[in-house]
Order: structure tokens, then C-alpha cells, then sequence
């Protein structure tokens, strides 16, 4: 039967919610957005006649739960880290559409302040949702699809990166896994780790900035660093040695894991979720203000012990990957 | 902790089996996809400088059950209802992204099977599978984007109908919904029923057959047809008034209903998720094949009784609106 607790979207119904979060996003022109929400389909400008195009799906009690972060959190977070896999081919994010299931009891003014986080986060972009879906699900269940275009540029795909090339990173890492930990532990402090992990922010300028520095290939780093410096080798064909001593651990970091009694360097080496931006240099380039250097690009020759292409640390296969799996532990 | 039992996607880990998934999709060369999955985000082309995209969700136990529907007929389902969302813009589909939900313990085979269904479908419009997402859910929850061109034609929106004009559709209607109840009834025939709410067979082609026929506004229903009708009629700004007498009851429907006592009509003005089309014409227009009239559009001072523009039935507003709605009720 159809739950109708006041206040709740239960009790506003599909087509009243999906008007409410219309309204919220706004309905102001955009230049690239001929026809947004509102009809079967939304149409956005693609230019340059592609379109770059990523989704991702976030999950209660996976990627957030509702007690550690606010609805404005997990909207910054949802778009942010969709809006970064567009910024990390290179290109410009032109819309959003974002799919929402939650259960019926859902206050209608918690699904408001999400919209506003999505739409806030987009606006960094210059972009807006175009479109979306509102299901009824057991937990909140949020799935954001972003569009992106490359202009005259070609995409910094995953497989530019040459043996003897630099690997360079900018941007936060370890901050979002440090803050998850603290969480986990039933800490609300540092109140900086633990906002990097309910709101991500991406160095969303660093792609560009790499591109200009003739960056050959690039990612950011979600999955964690040897996870997807892992990627980057996997593309390229090439190992990707990471050195430990070369890792920046930001102050709050190496603070907090003194505090715990952990290595800072597992939450730099596994922790995703801060989409700092890892690229490929030439080894004599000067790069790009705010990139540092944490590894080079070898052959398969020249790492005889590595058995494939991959991520390796001083040398060395990681346990385990260093990774973050999805279908494993949190 | 890691759920790792054998023959699960927890087994396999998010990385395996999105290898799994990409290799099941198949890595053919597509004409509308410079860059396909495995890179941050994918590329799709958009030739005509813009891209036409719809989301939506599924979720277990609301829009289907896996002891209801195989996973094969999950997928079609799933990539079917998105496609007809461009089909329903008078677009082409270019191509499909998803991002699938699931427990840790979910046998891999289900997952490839659904992947199967996805990409089945898919191939009706020539389109794949470019990108997605895997995450640990509880229950299983399938998101999936569509992308498509309107080469150089304009879209075929809500906002075209006018008073005067004819409301005409092509394709089943009734049939999932009668669905439905036979299998909510514990029932599995009669099996085209059931089927029909299994994997919807979308009439793919009408949407071009109404454009080339005059259509000057177009949808899908999806939602039930006294509810879509009704979204045309707002966007138009008209009053669209269904004619029960016209209504097309096909045999399956006619004989469910007869043998559990209900009337017919409440699956054909209610039910949605057939995906049939509902395009407006003008009046003396000779409809392409197959199209059937059941509403005429009325201007509001036509219907002084009606308080705003909305879908009618024989002159007199539905009770309840006559609409599915994601928050009420199954």
C-alpha cells in the first residue's frame, strides 16, 4: 500500500517529487541544453560531434550512509565524482542526469537539500541535472550518468603512458579513506578528513592543466593509487612503479594515522574517493604547478619479477592489489 | 568482511567481473562508438551536434522479481524502456550505459545473463553497451542511460499536440499490466501476458512511421495511458479527451480480464510499461499503418469543466488521475 506520512515523498508522490527537484535545479537557460527535464528524453550540445559520456551508481551504507553525511554531502559527492571521470578524458562536463531510488519514507525535504548538493556541485562545472528518474527502493540508491565534450582536443585516455615517462598526481590523496576510517570508528574529527570523505574536492582544473603541460595520458585516482595507476599500467602496457618516499602525506593525514597507531601511507596507497589527478610526463618536463612526481613508467623488460602490466611499489608487487574491490569488505 | 562464495560475483571481485561483462558485450568495432568501455568515461557520436539522453531505474521487488523474470528478461527489459525513451524523441539510439547494483552472493551466471538480455536488445537498434558501473547492493537495482541522434530531424516533444487535433497509438497496451496481475495472482499464464511484463516488444519503428506520417508530438507510454496522455496534454497546454470505445482490447487482454472478473479497460487506461506509442495528427490526416485513434485534443475552453490541461476519459476527469506512481502502491 502506498505510504503517505506527511512530509515524505511517500507522500508527494512521483510526479510532485520530480516537479519539486524540476523546480529546485532551476529552469533557467543553459547554453548547452536545447530541451532539459520534462519530456521523454533531454537533448545537450555535442560540438564537437561526440559526446563523452560516464555513470556510476552510489549506494547507502556503500558509498554514504545517511547519519555521517548530510543530503547536500552525498549530492556534492555524487555529482563530483561523475563530473571527474568526464574531466578526466580531457574534456568539459555539459550535463548531468541522476537517478535516485529511495523508500517512500524518505523526507521530501532531504531529497531536496541531495538536489541542491547535486546542483551546486554541477554549477562548479557550469552544468545542471537535464534529466533523471525517481524509483521507490529499500535504501537510497543514487546512479549519476555525466556528458562531457572534447572540443578540438583528442581524449587523455588511460593508454598514453611510454616506459621511461614520470607518473605525476595533484591533488588530495588519503584524505577521504583517513576520513572513512574516522568514521568508522565512531570519531567526527578532524572535521577536514572527515568532509573530505562526505564531500569530495576535486582538483577539477588539474586535467587542463596537465593537458597544457603535455600530459600524454591521465586518470583520476578512485579506486585508490595502485589501484588505478594499476589501470594506467594495464592500458599502456607498461609497469608503473610507485616510490613510497616520493608520496605527499598532507599534515591532517600523517596527524590522524599517528593518532590511530597506522601507516599513513595505506590510506595514500588504497584510499580512492579523493579523484586526485594522476597523468604521464615526459621524464624532462617541467610540470604543471601542483603536480608531483610518485612514480615512473618501466617496460616489461626492465621489471623482470612483475609478472604483467601493473602498479608496483619500490619495486615491488603489492599484496592484495592495494586496490579497492566493490564486492569486497568496506 | 568479503563475501567470496564460489560462482558469485563476490568471488570474481568488482574488476572480474566487469571484465567478464565487457567480454560478454562483445569488443566489435561500432560505428557510433570511437572509444568503448574500460577508460574513465566512453565516447559516443553525436553527428548532428547534439546528443538526446534518458535515465532510469529498476529495482528489484518494484519493477521486477527475479522469480518472476529471468535475468535475460531483466535486461531486455531494462535496456528496452530506455531506448524507446530516444525512440520516443523521434531520435536513433546511439548507445546505452548501466550501472547494475547487486548482493555480494549474486551468481556471476545471473549477472552474464542479464548482460546477455542488455546487449540483445541493444542490437535491435544496432546500439551496445559503452560504459557502467558494478557496486554491492542489497537488492538488485539496474540503472541504465541511453544516448541517441536526431540526424537531421527535429525532436518529436510532449508540447506539439493541438486542440482539434486526433491522439492515435501503435503497439500493445494492457498487456504488461494484465501481466502483472496474473503473476501477482500467483499465476504464469497465459504466458504472452506474462511475458509481456517479463520483456516489453516495443514498436521501435513507430515513432519514425509517425514523423513521416505528420506526427506533431509524440510519447511513449510507459507510465499508463491516461497518465501519459495526460503528461502530452500539459506539455501542449490542451485537453486530451479518450474515447473508452475506441480503446483497442486485444484478445489476451480481453479473455484475463473475463476470467478474473475485471474490466479490461483499468489494464489498457492504467497500465504502463508496453511502451506503446501515442502520437498527435491533425485530424484528416491518413494514419500511417497500424496507428489507431482513441482521444481527440480539446482546447480548455472546449472543456470548461476540466480545471487545467490533463488526460480525460469520455469527457469526464479520471479518478485518481489514472497514472502509475513510483511512490504508491505496486
Amino acid at each position: 500500500m502506498a505510504v503517505q506520512v506527511p512530509g515524505t515523498v511517500g507522500e508527494v508522490g512521483e510526479f510532485g517529487l520530480i516537479d519539486r527537484i524540476v523546480s529546485k535545479l532551476g529552469t533557467a537557460d543553459v547554453a548547452d541544453v536545447p530541451l532539459g527535464p520534462g519530456d521523454d528524453a533531454a537533448i545537450v550540445s555535442a560540438p564537437s560531434g561526440s559526446v563523452v559520456v560516464s555513470t556510476d551508481m552510489l549506494v547507502e551504507g556503500r558509498h554514504f550512509r545517511r547519519d555521517w553525511s548530510s543530503p547536500e554531502d552525498i549530492g556534492r559527492k555524487a555529482a563530483a565524482q561523475n563530473l571527474m571521470d568526464i574531466v578526466a578524458m580531457g574534456a568539459r562536463p555539459t550535463a548531468l542526469l541522476v537517478a535516485i531510488g529511495m523508500p517512500a519514507d524518505t523526507p521530501t525535504e532531504w531529497v531536496m537539500s541531495l538536489t541542491e548538493g547535486l546542483r551546486e556541485e554541477a554549477a562548479l562545472q557550469g552544468v545542471t541535472v537535464v534529466g533523471g528518474d525517481v524509483v521507490r527502493s529499500e535504501r537510497v540508491v543514487i546512479s549519476v550518468t555525466a556528458l562531457g565534450d572534447l572540443g578540438d582536443d583528442k581524449p587523455l585516455t588511460r593508454s598514453g603512458v611510454s616506459a621511461g615517462q614520470v607518473i605525476a598526481v595533484k591533488g588530495r590523496i588519503g584524505w577521504a579513506s583517513a576520513g572513512l576510517s574516522i568514521l568508522s570508528r565512531g570519531f567526527r574529527t578532524p572535521r577536514v578528513l572527515a568532509d573530505a570523505h562526505r564531500r569530495p574536492e576535486p582538483p577539477y582544473g588539474a586535467a587542463a592543466e596537465a593537458r597544457r603541460g603535455g600530459a600524454t595520458a591521465l586518470i583520476d585516482i578512485s579506486d585508490g593509487l595502485v589501484a588505478d595507476l594499476g589501470h594506467l599500467a594495464e592500458a599502456s602496457g607498461v609497469v608503473i612503479d610507485i616510490d613510497r618516499s616520493l608520496l605527499p602525506i598532507a599534515d591532517p593525514v600523517r596527524e590522524a594515522a599517528a593518532a590511530f597507531n597506522v601507516d599513513p601511507l595505506i590510506w595514500v596507497l588504497s584510499g580512492g574517493d579523493d579523484h586526485a589527478v594522476a597523468a604521464a610526463f615526459d621524464a624532462d618536463t617541467v610540470l604543471p604547478e601542483g603536480f608531483v612526481v610518485v612514480a615512473k613508467a618501466l617496460s616489461l623488460e626492465d621489471a623482470p619479477d612483475v609478472p604483467k602490466p601493473m602498479a608496483i611499489v619500490n619495486g615491488k608487487v603489492p599484496l592484495g592489489g592495494g586496490g579497492h574491490d566493490h564486492f569486497s569488505g568496506v
